[in-house]
């Protein structure tokens, strides 16, 4: 082969990212060999200290500098309102709204029996001793996906949350992410299930 | 901002490269939070031996480990049939077929007033000299591609190549890659002018 040993390197390392195949990483290789070295130090230096200079919170298991995580060490967060999300990816989406001020809980993938992840793969025995050890536990809010995968995680996690509310005077409320149409979409685009759940989940306007 | 500044510098990183947005830089960086140390210190040691470890073939322009280039130094190829590409993308791409036998001159770009891209801006001048000095020369291919800026940096260095041959008692030939139906396509998919040009391409069968 006629390719440069640093050059097929580079490409390698690029197609074993996700969503990236043989031609992107070329393009992405070869694109790098035309900038400033500078930017490629940079970028190595980058992936280098990503693990080294990160931790997983110990309350949430959200990525975080410190331990705990800026936002489980916030007063003016509310620790009774934990909403359990699936990867920390999801706790930035959720906090560029600027309309949560409870917690989170970071599960770190979603119940799925084809690719082997069962309930005890992810932080759902965490979740629980959490949800034990707060007697004041206001409410836990599901925010997985509304996928197949994020809907049968939820359902299990619900089904272990009522449980322990049984043994609670004052039961804490389980909610799921409202489902229904995108803000800006068309009804005609929109699938059944979604105007399905869209029709049930009307509210007075 | 919550983010750790590790998780946003390679964040940063990544979106500096082409058709990577912020959402897929994000994304790219939070699965590599979940690879082995290993992946991470072999993706930015590829990163930084990228250039020290490639140099420029003197003659063609290509990314090589030697100069000159495999190709160039391969007794076996026809140094007498030129196939003139934007870059060493395109290189790979043809070496694939395995069914072209000479040499290739890079441009490293092509022609584009838009961008600030002048005819001085890429290696046409070296692409002149090397024709000059090749008294034996056969043919020159303009394997640029068949875009607006390709065909506009073909013209141009027809035209030079052309005031070129006229000196020469033997001229060489000056060909453009073909053009037509892609391999596999619907005649009902194509565009008019790729139809237009199958009919003008069209042979005997």
């Amino acid at each position: 082969m006629i390719l440069p040993q640093a050059v097929q390197r580079l490409i390698n390392a690029f197609e074993q990212l996700p969503g990236i195949g043989p031609k992107t990483a070329a393009r992405l290789t070869f694109y790098l060999l035309h900038t400033p070295q500078g930017f490629l130090d940079r970028f190595a230096e980058a992936l280098l200290s990503l693990k080294r200079d990160t931790k997983e919170c110990s309350i949430c298991f959200n990525v975080s500098e410190t331990d705990p995580c800026p936002i489980c060490a916030d007063d003016k967060r509310d620790k009774n309102i934990i909403c359990v999300v699936e990867q920390p990816l999801d706790i930035i989406s959720l906090e560029k709204t600027g309309h949560y001020q409870g917690v989170y809980h970071v599960l770190g993938g979603v119940i799925n029996p084809l690719q082997n992840i069962t309930p005890e793969e992810i932080r759902i025995k965490e979740l629980l001793a959490r949800v034990k050890n707060n007697p004041h536990l206001k409410e836990v809010i599901l925010a997985m996906g509304s996928g197949m995968e994020g809907e049968a995680t939820a359902m299990y996690i619900k089904k272990k949350l009522a449980e322990e509310n049984k043994n609670r005077s004052q039961p804490f409320l389980i909610t799921r992410m409202g489902q229904g149409l995108p803000v800006g979409a068309d009804l005609e685009y929109a699938d059944e299930l979604t105007l399905q759940r869209a029709l049930e989940g009307r509210r007075q306007y």
